[in-house]
C-alpha cells in the first residue's frame, strides 16, 4: 500500500501516513483531492495554508508504456484557482517505486530562512540546508546536487523564479539525460515551493520495493497491447517521433489558427522558418537528435536535443507552444533565439508559454519593439537580476499587462492562453475558458477533433458541438492525468476503441479490482467537480469564464470571433 | 438645466446632450448611474469600453456651505470594480456654474497618440494636444497650463501616474491657491484618463450664467443655519480647523487601532513624533498656515500649507491617512519625510494611501528596511524614472505585493486599507469590507460612533452592531457624495438633528421641488443598488468582501481579531 509523506516546512518534521480516504487516487486525482479538503479556498497562494502536493499517477512506476509523468497541486498565485501542474522526467516513476502515493508539503518558514533540500530513499528522509548557492541557474544548480548525493540526482527543483516567488515560475524536473529540461510548468507551482523555502526534492529509489500487481501476467499482456497501439498510431507512432509537437507550426498555421502578434491574425508567412520541418533539419545538421522521451517507458518520443550553431547542446523538450510563443505571436523567426530563450526558462525556472505572451504584451506596451528577438532574451534575462523588469516579467503576462497599462492581454483566469487562436479553434475555446485551471490546452486538447480530425471532426470555426466536445475531452484529460499517462496517448485513444479497455485490464491486472471504463470516466468527472468547486469557493463565477473582450474581434484569414455566451459555456462544468 | 458633455477622446468630436434619464441626479449618483448603464461591467478598465465620467454635486455651484467637491467615476483599473473617487479643488464649482451635469470622457485613442486637452469655458469647447512636455511634475505642469490659458487655470491633470497608466495615480485638482494639490486619489482614476489620452481638463467660468434657485430667498436663509450647524460643532467648528485630520494620529493610537509595521499592532510609541498637535507646532513655527479649504465655500478649512525647513511651501492637504500610511504603518517618524513623499504623490499623481501601504509592503518583502524614509522617498521616486520598479510601486500595495510574493498585504478588492486597524475599529472594518469602492473608509466613516462616539457609541472591539451601522453610513454618505458635500459635514449632521431638515430645505429651494430626509436615503440607498450590482456583474461575489486572512490574527494592544464572517457581511450589502 502507498503511503503519503506529509513535511511541515516550518518545523522540517514530517510523517509517513497511510493513504486513508485519499486510497485509490493518484495524479490530478489525488493533488486536486488534496488540496480541495485541506486548503482553504480564500487563503494566500504564498501563505502558509497553502500545500503543495507531488503525486505520481496511479499507474506510475508500472511498466505501462507512458505512465511516468508527475502531477503537481496546489492553489495557484497565478490564477489563485486550483492547479494541477503536470510534468515528465524521472522523479514520479521513483516515487511510485518507494511506495509513495504523494508528498504534501505544508506551512512555510521564515521569509528569510535557508531553502532546504528534501531527500527521499528507501530508508527515509533527511531534510537539510540546500547547499550551493542561491540565484544560480537551474542546469548548474543540477550539478550541485549531483555532487552533493552522488551521482545522477533525480530532482524536483526551482529556480530563481521559484525563489523569487513569480507567479510564472516552474518546478523543474530532471530528464533521462540527468538535465532540468522538464516543467510542471504553468500557475506558478514554483512559487509555491519557493514560499515554502524548498529548493529541491532529490529523489532515490535504489532498492526500493517496486510496484507490486495483482496478476503480473495479465498486466503483461495488456501492456504489450497498449505499446502496440500507440506505435500504431499515425500520430503517436510517426508524427510525434518525427518531429514532435514542432510538427503543428504548419499545420496550426495552414489551418489560419495560429496567433500572430499578440492573437492578430490566425496565419503567418514567416511560421515556416520556425516550423518543426525545418527544426529537425537544423538538429540533424548540428548532430542533435529529433526523438527523445520525457521519463523511461516513453514509446512516443516527442521530445528532442536541440543543438546550438557550434553542435553544443543547447535545450530539449522544446514545444510546439513554446515555438509559438516566442515566435510568431511576438514576430519572432529566429529559431535559435527560441531556443535560447526555451533554455533561459529552464535556467530559471519560468512558464514557456506564460513568458512568450509577457514578451508578446511588452511589445504591444512599447516596452520593446516587435519581433526584436535580441530585446525579448534582454528582458527575459532580467529575471536573473536585481532589476525589478525582472520581477514583473516573470510574474507573467497578465501582470505586465497590468504593469504598463495594456489592455490587450490573452488571458483566462490570469493565465496565459497557448498556441491556437480560441476564435479558430473553438474547441480548445471552450477549454481555455471553463477548466479550473486557467487557459490551458492541455486540459481539453480539442485540437484533434476541430483541426487534426482524429477522434472525430468537428469545425473549429463553428460553435456547434464545441461544447460538449471539449467537456468530454476535459473529463477524459482528467482521468489521463490522474493515471500518470502523457496526454499524447489521448490521440491513439480517441481513435483505438480497443484503448479504453486494455487501460482498464492494466489498472485491474494492477490493484486485483475490476476497472471499467465507467469508472475511468467517473474518476475524471469527480476530479473535475473537486477543482470546480474549490474555485467556486475561492470566488470564481462564469465572468471568470469569460475571454477577453477583443477576442470579439475578426480573426483573418477567416474572419471568424468568439460568439461562445458565458452562459452557453457553463454546460461544460461540473 | 444642465447638460451633459460627452466627448469621444479617439475622434475628438463632442455633444451637448439634455440630461435625460440623468435629470436630478449629480455627484456620486450621476458617476455611478452613468457608468452602471453605460461601462460593460466585465470590460478591461482600460479599453475603450470604459468611461470616465466627472460630475460635481446637486448642490455644487451654489452657496451652500462645503458643496464644492466633485465625483469622478470609472470601472477602476485598480479593484476591477466600480469607482466614485472624490476631491476638492475649484473645478466642481466652475463645472456647476457653466450648467455642466457631467463630463463623458469615452472611446480612446491609439497608445501613442499626443495627449490632449479638454477646455471649457461658457463659449465651448476647445480639444487640443496638450501643450509642454509630458512626464513633467504636476506643480511645474500647472505653471505650463497657466501660462498656455492666461492666468490661473482651474485643471483636472494627471501627473506621470496617469500617463503611464498606473493603477494608483490620481487625477489632481487645482487647489484656491493654484496648486494641483487636491486628488480624486483612489482606484487609479489617473489611470483611466491616461488610457483616454487626456492629459487635462481646464475650465474657465468667467461669464457664467451660474446657479439657479427656485426660491433664493428660501436658500439663502438654510444656507446660513447650515453655516451655522458646521460651526457650531466641536469637530466640523473647532478639532478639524485647529489641527486638520491630522488630530487623529494620536486619538487613533491611544484608541489602540492606529496600524503600525503592516497591521502588527494597534499603538505606536512613537506616533507623537508625527501627530496634528506637532504638525499644527511645526506649521506655526515655519510661517504656514493651519487651516485652509479645498474649494470656495468651505468653512470647515482642515486643509494646511505646510513649509519646509526653509520656510519654503511643501505641500497641502496633508491628510491623517497620509501621515498614517507613510508614517507608523512603515516606522517611519520623520514628519518632513512625509510631507515630501505627500507632495511627490501630488508632482506624480499618485494616491497617498496606497503608496504608503505599497512602501509597508516593500518592507514586509525585505526590498526596502522598515523606518527607512530615504529608501522610501528613493522607491516613491521610482515613478518619475525608466527604472521598473516605478510601474511596480505605483500600481499599488497589491501589486507590490504580487512583485515580490509577499502574502501579507492589506487591500480589499485590490485596493489598500486606510489608517483604522478594522480589528480595533470594527465599524469601519464592515464598511471596507462591503463597499463598491474596495477598502474605502470614507464610505462608511464609522470611526465616527466607534472611537469619537460621535452620531451614537459603538463600541469597535465588539462585532455588536456594526453591520447596521456601517450600513446605514454608507447610505448616508452616497447622498453626501451625491449632494457635492464634503464628507465631513457628516459629524455635524450626525448630532445635529435639524441637518438632515435643512439640507432637504436647501435641495427644496434650489431646485422648487419638495425634498424630504427619505428622498435623501432613497438617492443614497439607490447610489449603492447600482454599485454593488455592477460589481456582481463585474464578477464580484461575498469572498471578494473578505478581509485579508491575517486579520484573524490578535492585535495589541486590545488583542481583538476581525470576526464577522463573510455571510453575516453581506447585510451591509445591496
Amino acid at each position: 500500500m502507498s503511503k503519503i509523506l506529509r513535511i511541515n516546512t516550518r518545523t522540517r518534521e514530517y510523517s509517513f501516513e497511510d493513504m486513508g480516504e485519499y486510497a485509490g487516487l493518484g495524479g490530478r486525482a489525488l493533488t486536486s483531492r488534496i488540496i480541495r479538503k485541506e486548503v482553504p479556498a480564500t487563503c494566500h497562494a504564498l501563505s502558509k495554508e497553502n500545500k503543495l502536493v507531488f503525486a505520481p499517477g496511479i499507474l506510475t512506476g508500472t511498466r505501462a508504456a507512458n505512465s511516468g509523468r508527475i502531477s503537481v497541486g496546489a492553489k495557484s498565485p497565478l490564477t489563485g484557482g486550483i492547479k494541477e501542474s503536470n510534468s515528465g522526467g524521472i522523479v514520479s516513476q521513483k516515487l511510485a517505486k518507494l511506495g509513495l502515493g504523494a508528498i504534501i508539503l505544508e506551512d512555510k518558514p521564515e521569509r528569510d530562512a535557508p531553502f532546504m533540500v528534501i531527500r527521499l530513499n528507501k530508508d527515509g528522509v533527511t531534510i537539510e540546508d540546500a547547499p550551493g548557492s542561491m540565484g544560480m541557474k537551474n542546469y548548474e544548480y543540477q550539478t550541485v546536487l549531483d555532487e552533493a548525493y552522488g551521482g545522477k540526482a533525480a530532482c524536483a527543483v526551482i529556480g530563481v523564479g521559484g525563489e523569487k516567488c513569480l507567479k510564472a515560475s516552474t518546478i523543474q524536473f530532471t530528464d533521462p539525460e540527468g538535465n532540468p529540461a522538464r516543467s510542471a510548468g504553468r500557475g506558478g507551482m514554483g512559487a509555491v515551493m519557493g514560499s515554502k523555502r524548498v529548493k529541491a526534492l532529490v529523489v532515490d529509489d535504489k532498492g526500493a520495493a517496486g510496484v507490486e500487481y495483482a496478476d503480473p501476467d495479465a498486466f503483461k499482456v495488456a501492456a504489450k497491447r497498449w505499446v502496440e497501439i500507440l506505435r500504431g498510431h499515425a500520430i503517436t507512432g510517426q508524427g510525434l517521433p518525427a518531429y514532435g509537437t514542432a510538427i503543428l507550426v504548419n499545420v496550426i498555421n495552414e489551418a489560419g489558427a495560429l496567433p500572430t502578434k499578440n492573437f492578430r491574425e490566425g496565419y503567418w508567412d514567416k511560421a515556416a522558418d520556425v516550423s518543426g520541418e525545418k527544426m529537425a533539419e537544423v538538429i540533424t545538421q548540428r548532430g542533435g537528435k529529433v526523438k527523445e522521451g520525457c521519463h523511461p517507458g516513453c514509446v512516443i518520443q516527442c521530445s528532442q536535443r536541440y543543438m546550438d550553431k557550434d553542435g553544443k547542446y543547447l535545450t530539449s523538450g522544446f514545444e510546439y507552444e513554446t515555438l509559438w510563443a516566442m515566435g510568431p505571436n511576438s514576430l519572432i523567426n529566429d529559431l535559435d533565439a527560441i531556443a535560447t530563450m526555451d533554455r533561459m526558462c529552464d535556467e530559471y525556472g519560468l512558464d514557456t508559454i506564460e513568458m512568450g505572451n509577457a514578451i508578446a504584451v511588452a511589445m504591444e506596451g512599447g516596452v520593446i519593439p516587435w519581433g526584436d528577438a535580441q530585446a525579448a532574451i534582454k528582458l527575459l534575462d532580467k529575471v536573473g537580476s536585481n532589476d525589478a523588469m525582472g520581477n514583473i516579467i516573470g510574474n507573467g503576462a497578465g501582470f505586465m499587462g497590468e504593469a504598463f497599462g495594456v489592455d490587450r492581454v490573452a488571458v483566462v483566469k490570469n493565465q496565459a492562453l497557448p498556441a491556437y487562436d480560441p476564435r479558430a479553434v473553438k474547441g480548445v475555446g471552450v477549454t481555455y475558458a471553463t477548466t479550473p485551471m486557467g487557459a490551458d490546452h492541455t486540459a481539453g486538447y480539442a485540437v484533434c477533433q476541430n483541426i487534426l480530425k482524429c477522434g472525430g471532426d468537428v469545425s473549429g470555426l463553428d460553435k456547434a458541438g464545441n461544447v460538449e466536445l471539449s467537456k468530454g475531452l476535459q473529463v477524459a484529460t482528467a482521468a489521463v492525468d490522474s493515471a500518470g499517462f502523457c496526454l499524447f496517448v489521448a490521440f491513439a485513444v480517441l481513435d483505438v476503441e480497443e484503448s479504453m479497455q486494455i487501460i482498464c485490464d492494466m489498472l485491474t491486472a494492477r490493484f486485483g479490482q475490476t476497472f471499467t471504463p465507467d469508472d475511468v470516466l467517473g474518476l475524471g468527472a469527480s476530479v473535475l467537480k473537486d477543482e470546480h468547486d474549490f474555485n467556486r469557493d475561492a470566488g470564481f463565477t462564469k465572468v471568470d469564464d469569460e475571454l477577453p473582450r477583443f477576442f470579439r474581434e475578426n480573426l483573418p484569414p477567416h474572419n471568424v470571433k468568439w460568439d461562445i455566451d458565458v452562459d452557453e459555456l457553463q454546460a461544460a462544468k461540473f
